[in-house]
């Protein structure tokens, strides 16, 4: 059995705990192919917030209560920075954290592409998956916001931590993605795939960046695999972040329903052949996709491989 | 009065505080012209280690104990880049220290000068000096070691942090003195200097990286300013360091009257117009320098002060 997952963010990196515990159940291989969109330089540095959120979630480093970052974080580093008064001060590196950043940078520097970095990141963490960012390119997300000043562009961290998502977005570019091509090793594992899963990551800023990259949707909606999706959305409420204000930029409504409206049915050129919502959206519909009503919270990873079990189910009975 | 200083290591700087609290008291100007031939690139990062002991030790944040790098440092980013297994594992690089090396990175990388960096960190640790870097070129310190396989050329802190001066040095190689030019200041504080002291730094790998930049050698002894040298060596022994191995490797005696021949009589197309030597070295003779015997152990500022004393003194008496 071979599962891909297209994944970004926390609550991606959460779910891939999941499919991880599946996996080694029932011998499966899992590839996860994840969002570089978030990516951002900061002091000189590489920052690939969703790939690390992968290799500190299933590799036992990451800080279980803020989700983000390193469990036992120091930051020192940010506060010297800070001394320094240099830019930008609105993202804190910490000191473990950086570390990472230091040894991508210098293979990125060296000339090795971000895929090699991550396996070579992978071979200490050893998250349990093949991970492969979902493009070598440099494809970030910038939001276009509106304030007094009229329109703008800013990176994506910057409206989403130094703004808390709280300037009005009107719509988010991703930067480079046209110039960008799947990492090696992402066509391959979509066009072996037996299902492939949409974690419930943010479907704006996390999936979509992903499948932003030019034939990259193409492979997963052209492909042997079935797809089912899980919704990120639980009775209209994000499971987490703030992916409320990403759907209203882009229309959509911020519900189980929404997000699967906004995925589409494969049979109507859309990505979905199956649903996961959570119970309590159990009369969520979405046409042409099959929805299928289960329990969503990842309160732990037996939750979270219930999920995948019942997404398994879910790709079976397509 | 202007008083230039040629510096570099942990000698240099904690000679400096001696300048400097004599500058305070008589309102002189001092201009630090500082060696850079120990510079070197560690896991991307410019490390500056002589710039920064000028800064640190002048600011007061230098680690008085360990003499180099910053008070109350952590090893939180060498121990995770240690387990990723990333090199050079022989050099850490402390979490405060790191910073520094981060700030100066990003603004190198953004194209400034080392020297327009040094201007930029001083801003936070207000040295009370001019800090000049010798050259804004890359000048470094390479070392021909010969062990069983031969002769090969290293890295200085390769030689120094790795193998603790401990293979054979034949020769010291200053890669890329070719393409130096004296950092923009440098050549008028000479210029207008009423004196150049030569700080007690290793005469091999401190002093000599600053005078191989073409033009600044020239620049002291073509001068109107005296120079006086501070031995830093005392009854045969480094005042603090390696220098004995250094010194070896040149062919010097390891004696204050070994590096003041070093040095030589300006005279005689050496630097010296003066060579302050501690008192149990009074019978140092250098041909054609006057010798001056004064109490030379840097144990306090008040100390140091007083060799600074002593040492423009000497500058008057040429």
């Amino acid at each position: 059995m071979r599962i891909v997952v297209l994944t970004g963010g926390i609550g991606g990196a959460r779910f891939l705990r999941g499919v991880r515990a599946y996996a080694a159940a029932d011998g499966a291989a899992v590839t996860a192919v994840v969002n570089v969109g978030d990516d951002a330089i900061m002091h000189g540095l590489r920052i690939c917030p969703d790939l690390d959120s992968v290799l500190y979630t299933l590799g036992g480093g990451a800080d279980p209560e803020r989700g983000w970052g390193r469990a036992g974080e120091s930051w020192t580093v940010a506060d010297e920075l800070a001394a320094y008064g240099a830019e930008p001060q609105w993202f804190s590196l910490g000191d473990r954290d950086l570390a990472t950043h230091l040894v991508r940078t210098t293979m990125l520097n060296a000339g090795y592409p971000l895929s090699a970095v991550a396996a070579a990141l992978s071979r200490r963490w050893k998250p349990g998956v093949d991970l492969l960012p979902a493009t070598d390119q440099r494809l970030e997300t910038h939001v276009v916001v509106e304030d007094g000043d009229g329109q703008r562009a800013i990176h994506f961290q910057e409206w989403w931590v130094r703004h808390r998502a709280q300037l009005a977005a009107r719509r988010f570019v991703f930067v480079g993605a046209d110039q960008a091509e799947p990492a090696p090793g992402v066509c391959e594992a979509l066009a072996a795939a037996d299902v492939v899963l949409i974690a419930p990551s943010n479907p704006v800023v996390s999936i979509a960046p992903v499948l932003a990259v030019p034939g990259l949707r193409e492979a997963v909606v052209a492909g042997p695999a079935p797809v089912v999706g899980v919704s990120p959305i639980i009775d209209g409420t994000p499971v987490r972040g703030m992916a409320d204000k990403c759907l209203a930029a882009v229309g959509a409504q911020c519900s189980a329903a929404g997000v699967g409206a906004l995925y589409g049915a494969r049979s109507a050129g859309g990505l979905l052949d199956a649903w996961l919502v959570d119970e309590v959206d159990a009369d969520a519909a979405v046409p042409g996709v099959a929805v299928h009503p289960v329990p969503l919270w990842m309160t732990d990873d037996d939750a979270t491989e219930a999920m995948v079990r019942a997404a398994l189910r879910a790709a079976q009975s397509r």
